[in-house]
This record gives C-alpha cells, structure tokens and sequence, in this order.
C-alpha cells in the first residue's frame, strides 16, 4: 500500500470524498439534514452500519441546531465524550458541557444507593436545568433514569442524543428513547461509544 | 425488549461473559495474555472485527505490561483518548500521560509547514524522551511520522498502539508498523479510534 499525500487541511475533504463514494457503490445515498451526521459518524468509525441504524427523530438536526443557538447546556455521561466535543465551536456559541462522572459526590451516591454512576449524574443534571442536551456515549443506565424521569412526568430533556455501547440493556434502553416523543438521535443495537456521541454534536455544531 | 437488572458493579462482568458467549459461538475461542485486550476492544466497541483484525507483536502484551512497571510516558494523538485511560491506574504505576494535540506551538508549527499537527506532536515527544508508549487512536500521519524516525534511525519508540480510524492512508500507514520490529499492537484496516486506544491501555493497565 502506498502512502498518498494529502494536504492536512484537506484529509477530511478527502475522507468524505472516500466515504461518500463507497456508500454510492452499496446504493445509498444520503441527503438532507441528516446526511452530514451519518457521514461524521461513519468518518469517526469506519463503520458503515451507521448509515442504517442511525435514527432521527422528527426535524432533530433542526431542533439540534435551535438548541445549540440558544446556548443549551451540555451533559454527557463520559469525560471522554466531553473531551472530543469541539471547544471551539462551543466557545462560538457560547455553550457550556459538562460531565460529572468523576465527581466524588456522585461515586460517593452510587455507591450508597447500588446504581451507576451514570444515573446518578443524570438526576445531578436535571436538578440543574431544564433545558439540557443528554449526550449519552457509554451508559445505557443513563438512558433508563432519564426515560423514567420523563415517564412519571418529572422531567422531559430538551434532547438526547443515545448512542451508548455495549451488551448489557444497551439495545432495550435505546428503544425506550425510540418510543418517547423526547426529541433524539439513537443509534439501534448495540453500537455508538464516547466518540459517536461526540461525533454527532460535532456534524451539527459544524452546521453554521 | 426487556430491561434486566444488573448490579453497577456486575454489568463490566456480565458484558464480558456474554461477548464471551458469542465469540464462542462464532467458533472463536481466545487464550493468552492478548484475551482481555481483544474482549476489552469488542466490550467498547460492540464490534467483533477486533477479533481478527487485532494484531500483537511478539510478546507485545508482556513487554507493554513491562514498559508501564516501568513508569513509561505515555503520549496520545487526541485528547479523547487520553481521556479514556483510567486516571486512578495510572497514578497507581505513577505514569505520566500527555497529549500535545490542543498545544499552540503544535498548532503553529504544522500551519508553517504544512504538516499534520499530529505529526508535529511526535516529534515534540521524541525530543522529550527515548522511552515513550506512543498511543494513536486518530491520526495515520503520526504513525507515519514515528516510522520515518525508526527508519532512518534517529529513533526507536518502546511501544506503539496504532489504531488510527479513516479513509485517507489509515490501512497503509499502520502496514508500516506492521511490518517494522518495533512493538506494537495494531488494528489492521481502517477501524480503531480513540475509544480503542483507551480501551488497550486500559485492558494491559488492568492486568496486575
């Protein structure tokens, strides 16, 4: 295999290019809002199963974008997913994210009361808000507290983005979210991960 | 679909036994010290490719085990990635982990010359050090630049953790390491990310 040289500020172009192209040969074709989300996470992956798995709710890149300019908080329930969300986009808009995964307080709660952390961190969230975008990468616990928040009628987030990894009710808690009128991104089965939720923040805050 | 109730601190367990389960069941049975660290790629990703695509040098897992005993400067190619490693193992070794990515100077340097920033971010850590792990989770350019420096003798890094993801020189720049005799663990192809770095380090870290 030979090295091609690509000018850096043209390996993205050029990495949409190449995926853009292989989608077209598998006959899909994307377009609309959505197409630049799907195409990130496929970039952030090299998995193509995004293409078909990854679902929108009505209008949600839109409500996404609404959201992002009105200076929406941002929770995410890994630091790792906080730490590939773009910094400089989100000094542009003016948007605070944050992750209080590793806050004693929360270990310290999860602990006594035998759930993760994850949930935990989620309740801490929507104490303090109640305009805040769920940006759930890991856990599907996160996704179980905030569906049970919503279904008794304490809480509905302004958006969740589900895309937690994993075996363990990580496909039954993305359908919870599915069946809400909570507006979302999801990605069905058992795939997503800190860099796809990062992933899909980052395609609509590059949307100006 | 049902939501089964795992105890927080059982689900890593019961992800394992069941990614286990299914791995047998598609006749892959893994032993020996590389086990952990292919199930640990699997358990993050949701993908079984790592199965076959995960390649270890020869006693790659016992040398990285030995290089961390050692207290071995880590460096990352994203900030993702180095948010992934698991802070408390990592003060528990007393190993320093870094990333040069979001660094000014990096910056800088790779607008004036025209080069990747994650190529620029190796060179700024073979100056620091001749004992680095080095931990690429995004950019082939970093690969490529620490093989050129093995090549040409300048430098030898201790470990390499390359598992770039993408389209633009992915597959050719780890087939560079691959084929050198520096140690390694490398996913061949496209797939990898930073997600995957992490989830390495984290696999060898856990193994004491």
């Amino acid at each position: 295999m030979e090295i091609e040289y690509v000018m850096p500020d043209q390996i993205e172009n050029r990495s949409f290019e190449i995926l853009t192209e292989e989608l077209k040969n598998m006959g899909v074709i994307l377009s609309g809002d959505t197409a630049p989300v799907i195409k990130r996470c496929i970039h952030t992956s090299a998995d193509f199963d995004y293409a078909n798995t990854l679902k929108f709710s009505k209008d949600a890149v839109k409500i996404l974008k609404e959201l992002f300019r009105k200076k929406t908080l941002i929770i995410t329930d890994t630091n790792m997913a906080l730490a590939g969300i773009n910094k400089k986009k989100l000094a542009k808009y003016g948007i605070e994210a944050r992750c209080f995964m590793a806050d004693e307080d929360v270990a310290e709660e999860a602990k006594e009361r035998q759930i993760t952390r994850a949930s935990v961190s989620m309740e801490k969230a929507m104490r303090m808000s109640d305009q805040i975008i769920f940006v759930v990468g890991n856990a599907p616990t996160a996704l179980i507290t905030l569906n049970e928040a919503y279904r008794s009628g304490k809480y509905k987030p302004a958006f969740i983005i589900g895309v937690p990894v994993g075996f363990v009710n990580v496909e039954a808690a993305k359908e919870l979210i599915l069946e809400s009128d909570i507006p979302y991104i999801v990605n069905r089965g058992r795939k997503g991960g800190s860099n796809i939720a990062a992933a899909i923040c980052n395609a609509v805050l590059n949307m100006e």
